[in-house]
């Protein structure tokens, strides 16, 4: 299970990033937008990194016996969500973030009734996406449920975090991991059952990648709130310190360090347990559960 | 054709509008949403008047030869998006509107950090709801394509209205129908093809309906158009005399009132006329074309 020592960062990421780049840029190019929201949608969508959630997509895919381009419009959808949070998410009535991914966020590039629209937009054409592809009837309407519930409990996670209405009964821990499960996990959960979709995964192959998701996406979030606190905002591409300052609930700040780097290490195993029943075929889905672990951006 | 004089309004979208509010209803309930969240979407969802949207989805299966259980959650569906629309519409950094069907807009109501994010939610839930129902999964993937595309169209038109960004070399009133065609045309349109996918419809029954909801799209605006300048903000609760205050393209503003009452007549032939080859069945789609020419708010 150790990971393999030439698998880098960028080898890990490089070949579905360009697959879901490239299906990302044909359908805002398909969309016909007028010139003005298309350039807010690319600015919003393109040029997006390590694309995480595609790879989770894609090797979820892979490690069913599928291939990526079975799985490219699955993954092009979640990230058109994830792209359609973070515009919103990002806004003065919300976060109130300038800088993302070292960029200005897009309603300080193209103003904020442009940022709430180009958002609003990209919603519609993920789901749209879903429909397209090679897969069945039958799998695009799962795939369309998996990512409809993601993206609900996506809000709902988000909601708990800036306006609260979480139960007031739940201990701050519980507290913590509900806010998390929802604004993070869901969707990198969502990933990996829509790569099981598009795989034709058996039921227990899913139920595997499942558990996966749900660690990794916990432990995604865990990480980083602990980057926030020990990381400087030039090396992460956005503002750093700011859940502290803001009060927000986060592990390092109920926990301490030390503690949270021991969750981490808990969901990793757990993550890497989930896989058992797959084989070889899983190993890239291991070795990026070890790189999300120990990322430092 | 001529309207049936015991069709009054309220009986014309009595039935429709009650199947649809429970849908809604139970939409809301089943999607298990956090106090606050809940009561936000609710009050930009529920209690909505007419439901004219549900109204053409379920009228264009009945007929169809379908049955209004069978339209029902595409029905609610095409309200959560057309409910979405408004709340982000009326946001300070868009319309800026203050009053909605009589009330406070949601984000007077409930803040704009919470009606940007229970906008967002719509979205999700309507996709979310097309995948149930006892439609098949050909149908469900056809409603999506359908509804997705509806709504694309719809924040491209909400573009093109509040940020520019049309194709310059067009006359003022091409300009205008293509505004219109995009805002709220094709949402119209969308909900008598996605009423005809539900009834199974024809090709030619399909075409038929295609045709009628472009027409009654466009008229519906036109009318729109018109009633804010003829009527006073107590009668339609709304703001009136907006869009001459914002400068903004309207019929009334290009032609004069009178050309677009008769823009209006033209329109309610075209539909009409559409329906031909339907027959009798298409008669409660007659009654709400008539109604929908002659509408006071």
């Amino acid at each position: 299970m150790s990971m393999n020592p030439t698998m880098t960062d960028e080898s890990l990421f490089t070949r579905t990033a360009d697959l879901v780049e490239r299906a990302l840029e044909g359908l805002l190019e398909d969309a016909q937008l007028p010139p003005n929201l298309l350039e807010a949608t690319r600015h919003g969508v393109l040029g997006g990194g390590k694309r995480l959630r595609p790879a989770l997509v894609i090797l979820s895919c892979e490690a069913c016996g599928g291939s990526a381009e079975d799985a490219t419009h699955a993954a092009a959808a979640l990230e058109l969500v994830h792209c359609f949070s973070l515009v919103h998410d990002d806004l003065p009535a919300l976060d109130n973030d300038l800088l993302r991914r070292g960029a200005p966020t897009l309603h300080v590039q193209s103003g904020e009734a442009m940022a709430i629209l180009a958002g609003d937009l990209m919603l519609p054409l993920a789901f749209q996406a879903l429909t397209g592809g090679g897969a069945s009837k039958e799998t695009a309407s799962m795939l369309v449920g998996e990512l409809a519930e993601g993206t609900k409990a996506m809000v709902i996670g988000q909601v708990f975090d800036t306006l609260g209405g979480m139960p007031v009964d739940l201990a701050p821990e519980d507290q913590l991991r509900l806010v998390h499960r929802n604004k993070t996990g869901a969707l990198l959960r969502a990933a990996c059952r829509m790569g099981a979709f598009c795989g034709n995964a058996s039921g227990e192959t899913l139920d595997a990648l499942t558990a996966y998701g749900e660690a990794v996406g916990l432990m995604f979030q865990v990480v980083d709130d602990l980057l926030d606190v020990t990381q400087t905002a030039e090396h992460i591409g956005k503002a750093t310190g700011k859940d502290e300052a803001s009060g927000k609930l986060t592990y390092p700040g109920l926990l301490g360090v030390e503690r949270s780097r021991q969750v981490v290490l808990d969901l990793q195993e757990q993550a890497l347990t989930s896989l058992a029943s797959i084989g070889d075929a899983a190993d890239p889905l291991k070795d990026l559960c070890q790189y999300m672990a120990i990322r430092t951006k």
